[in-house]
């Protein structure tokens, strides 16, 4: 028996539950190989292999060496070096003026940042395997990032998102993440913005606090929480085992967080990629952060957060045509799963 | 150089032509083996194996023996045993009241039909590997499915989607196609409409149909034309070697193409599929139909066209976290080489 969910924030809709699916044959064994005698380019001694750092982070006073090192993306999907347009916002959702052609579609130039955080000096795959001092500062390059190139004034926002294992889209094995700096705001952020808003204007209370608060008291979905965060599989999960993670108190803009909370931030979320990985074996996943776009101060309800996405599951014809995901193992069953999974503390 | 594209039905934005990421090294080697053994469930002989037929199709005149035959999804992602809910309408994008939580999200039961289509007796793959009368019999199939789910009255649209190779997500080999009728018009369906809506409100035309005059008049992106079909890459393509294929006269609903129509179609389509693979070798695409949902005679501006999403590329974290697709390989190029692969005539 399945179930259609739809999630608030996004206005997604899913179909959950059905997991006799999950029974189904599959005829196809898919296999994975890492070529060898390739050199890491993110490896330490081969710093050369990429352009020049951006920034770089070492242990407390130590000297020489980084643990976490940003570069620009060698293959970027957007660059600076294209003008910015100012008749048209690329991203906006709604067609403008701009450089509109009749029906063709709207257009504006390539233009934008793609950046690259390289997250350990040690040849690890994921998040769950990078040390406390690591991760922390994996957080905290992620808000200085933003923190830097929201006062370029050039972008509307900052995307950080992450791809571990060639399921989930990586070429490079090497533990990593991304981020694009864009002229306008994605659309998946502006129907967060607008779920946001209409919630704000009936209940005058941010709509991710009161979900929040709700998970707390049904605890059916909650995977951990810690004094400031909490992890949960959402309700309309699009993926089996997808996890969010959020602020317990309201904060919209993910660059306000101080330095002090990004250790027990950046610990929640590699212990919640371990959990994923003692669920099903070494998951390949997506992450990324969604956070309030810059220059939206009427957009204080918005509330930032992490989202984690196991890539077990297909994407295929099914969610391409109709936009709804088809998700056969229910975000109970995952929570509950996951927590069993949980190191004793 | 890449640039920001808008497709102006679904309003989604891709980056198109970072050629220069197509350089970018990948570390991982894949390889797909089909399991040897299994009985194939959908070949003449192991009909036993699937539910029974809902429909059959045999060769005109000839007796015994199926070329085409639809039958219920034994794994279905939604069934006719839940009740419809006369308090909500699942798919809808706007919360509705009907089953709310505060904030939790919106539910309604896992109500629906879901079917396959298998195209053929032989054990092929590919639409492109289908016969002339085959190919015209699953096209027919489709709009005869269409035309009964719709005639049951408990349906506001019917999806026909398509899933070959392990990588689009298929988890058989044997040719097929699905469909899933559902209680409410989906997510993607509706933004089209919506664009459709605006558009025609500004012009007094069917958006869809003076697009393809302008892809017939540059012929940048037109891959082939019959007397009553047109296949183009999208402006905006979220794939490599993305193709939609379309009628050139205004036809809002797929239920009513005549029957003398569909050999053409179904032999464009399947041409289209042979080119993609001479293009790129053995390809997973996924391939779906937008049609214009029962009982809205407000959007008779809607036009039916088949989506065709090549899986050559994989959706990652920016994706996910953005709505905005990274295509590498410009459109135009894209059609170039398509045409470059077409059959002589």
């Amino acid at each position: 028996m399945s179930e259609y969910r739809q999630d608030p924030l996004s206005r997604r809709w899913v179909i959950v539950g059905c997991d006799d699916r999950a029974g189904r044959p599959n005829e196809f064994v898919e296999a994975t190989t890492r070529q060898s005698g390739l050199p890491c380019p993110f490896c330490p001694g081969n710093e050369a292999h990429t352009p020049a750092a951006v920034a770089t982070y070492a242990a407390n006073g130590k000297q020489g060496g980084w643990l976490v090192r940003v570069v620009p993306n060698k293959y970027p999907a957007v660059t600076l070096d294209q003008p910015t347009c100012p008749s048209c916002q690329p991203l906006a959702s709604v067609p403008t003026s701009g450089h509109a052609q009749p029906a063709a579609g709207n257009t504006a130039p390539g233009f934008g940042c793609h950046e690259v955080i390289i997250e350990s000096p040690r040849h690890v795959a994921s998040l769950s395997e990078l040390t406390d001092v690591e991760a922390e500062l994996v957080f905290r390059a992620y808000r200085d990032r933003i923190r830097d190139l929201k006062a370029e004034g050039r972008y509307k926002y900052v995307q950080i998102f992450k791809n571990v294992g060639p399921a989930a889209g990586a070429s490079l094995e090497h533990v990593h993440s991304q981020l694009v700096a864009l002229p306008g705001v994605p659309e998946v952020l502006q129907q967060e913005l607008a779920a946001s808003a209409d919630y704000f204007q009936q209940h005058q209370r941010p709509l991710l606090v009161d979900l929040i608060e709700q998970e707390q008291a049904a605890m059916t979905r909650v995977v951990a929480q810690t004094a400031n965060f909490v992890a949960f599989c959402p309700y309309a999960s699009r993926f089996p085992y997808e996890v969010w993670i959020a602020p317990r108190r309201h904060q919209p803009r993910f660059e306000a967080v101080e330095t002090g909370m990004l250790g027990e931030l950046s610990r929640l979320a590699r212990e919640i990629a371990g959990c994923i990985e003692r669920a099903v074996g070494a998951a390949a996943y997506n992450a990324f952060l969604h956070t309030l776009p810059f220059d939206m101060p009427a957009y204080d309800h918005y509330h930032w957060h992490i989202e984690i996405l196991p890539r077990l599951t297909k994407v295929a014809g099914f969610e391409w045509s109709t936009g709804c995901f088809i998700n056969p193992y229910s975000p109970e069953s995952a929570a509950d799963h996951l927590r069993a999974t949980l190191p004793v503390r």
